[in-house]
């Protein structure tokens, strides 16, 4: 079958046998995948993975458990031991000897087929397209915020980042009930967010930086508006963490989800001083990203720029790198 | 009257006007006064404080109003204005325009007396001597933990860092319930929580340091232990923090007591990928502190290692600052 690999140098759209079928696992027929910023990161070097990238998909299940055999279906990228600590607490995607699809140690979804536990599989409600299904997996990670933050109704919550990962979580604070803002850099991707009732603010580094060698003005990146009770950091920067601090309110609650690899520089003092919780983030459950998808209180048709065959992965991996790109999608 | 005085080079014991008498306010003459970690942070530029030292005290009120006159005391250091939405929330520890006792903005009780808010006053039980209500602040700061973390009866907790904080948030856990391992440098300090059953584990960074260059061995400084669900960085260092990130368990919480000046470097992307919630935390409320030295579920007397009078205050922050010190008091 086809697929894109990453070998370490190149990723490439190469052949590569397909995945077999083995006990507790399924093999699904991909319909469409995405691509997410970490399939870039890796190619930077993030995680040190080899093989087929790609972890975010929905397909058909062309082997495993009768009852599955033809289904629609997404499916979680953790895949667990089913054994230890971390999954009797219901945490599988903490499993210590966990896989991760496209990520580490388990080729991804970026092929004609990949395999998947049958345990990770969840049937996609037939009011959900494959263009919408296959934004189950970050939306999911969107929704982990609320599965870890009590967000209470008129909650002030500040996004910054108007990435794909950004425009979801906006959406997802705003459908939970708090008062959203959202901060970025591109007009175009915030009024995908105005179209839905959430306010928005454009922040312009340059402007800020010139104003900040004219004296008073905050420094460049700083948050001249209200702190919030609740903010999340969703730029991808190492210089967000800092500004994200000092936007929280005195007791407030810093949800990160950016994975920025190596060190950063940090006042750790200041989240004393305020008694800031940093509330780390990453993979959420795929139900209530489903419900939302199917009751669409949740727009993700308008994140697609670009849909390309399988064949143009390599194409696809460039167009989702480019400045400006939401998510790019591979189809059969 | 006599005070120990910082004035940005050097503290000394000088002799200044005592404070006035004003509306709100009470004068206190103290008793007895602690000198904390942050006396001496303050001695090399920290808050850039000016004026009269230290903020742990227990004394009688001279002046104030009548209902108070006489009255042994302890007081709240944050002095918030009453009006602001911080304190509308309870959080004067928060309010913005807060000036802090012997820290910020306002005069110490390491002198003859002190001036405090009425609000901030707490009536001292007859059971609870000098030498114990002069932690009644220290022992709030530990408190405050309780305040900000659920700790359920037999959570897992490490806490690291056996000076003063360390040792009164062992025992804090401890009593509520925790299963604590306290790891510190000090055989002795460490001794002082087994006495009261408490599990401790003496690092010794320079034999980890060889091991190191051994091989398999951690690296300098890591916990090789098991991860904890809470845990408490209360080192006073830079480095203790990602050694207390690596400690916290998947989903755990690491409580950051530690107040480290200027920047530290932080593996951000560790605190996402294990989902850990990192709570800064600072001064507490006095009730829940004052209560403990009644009812002595707390031991605080074993953490006094001198004692010495107002005129040899000098002598006494060099006491504090001596490797080993624990509580340096400063008598009438």
């Amino acid at each position: 079958m086809r697929a894109l690999v990453w070998d370490g140098t190149a990723a490439r759209v190469t052949d590569r046998a397909p995945p077999s079928i083995a006990a507790g696992m399924a093999v699904v027929e991909v319909r469409c995948a995405g691509i997410c910023n970490t399939d870039l990161e890796i190619t930077k070097g993030y995680m040190d993975f080899r093989g087929t990238l790609g972890h975010e998909f929905v397909g058909e299940v062309a082997e495993g458990p009768a009852a599955w055999r033809g289904r629609r279906v997404v499916g979680e990228i953790n895949f667990a031991c089913g054994r230890c600590d971390a999954c009797a607490r219901g945490l599988g995607r903490h499993c210590p000897t966990r896989t991760v699809m496209g990520i580490a140690g388990a080729d991804g979804a970026l092929a004609e087929r990949v395999a998947v536990p049958v345990a990770n599989l969840h049937a996609v409600d037939d009011r959900v397209d494959d263009e919408e299904a296959v934004f189950t997996e970050p939306l999911a990670a969107a929704f982990e915020i609320l599965e870890q933050v009590r967000v209470a109704p008129g909650t002030s919550a500040l996004v910054f980042g108007d990435g794909k990962l950004g425009l979801l979580i906006a959406q997802v604070l705003h459908q939970a009930g708090a008062r959203v803002l959202a901060v970025g850099k591109h007009e175009e991707k915030l009024a995908l967010l105005r179209a839905r009732g959430i306010a928005t603010e454009l922040v312009r580094p340059a402007a800020l930086a010139s104003a900040d060698a004219g004296g008073g003005a905050p420094p460049q990146g700083a948050w001249a508006g209200e702190p919030a009770e609740l903010v999340v950091e969703a730029t991808g920067t190492a210089e967000g963490f800092m500004r994200a601090v000092r936007a929280t309110r005195p007791r407030g609650t810093l949800v990160l989800k950016s994975t920025v690899a190596g060190l950063s520089s940090v006042h750790l003092a200041e989240l004393v001083i305020h008694e800031i919780t940093v509330v780390g983030s990453r993979c959420g459950l795929f139900e209530p990203a489903l419900r939302a998808l199917a009751a669409r209180t949740v727009d993700v048709r308008s994140l697609v720029s670009a849909r390309l065959p399988l064949e143009r992965a390599e194409e696809a991996l460039r167009a989702a790198a480019a400045p400006g790109a939401l998510k790019v999608l591979v189809t059969r």
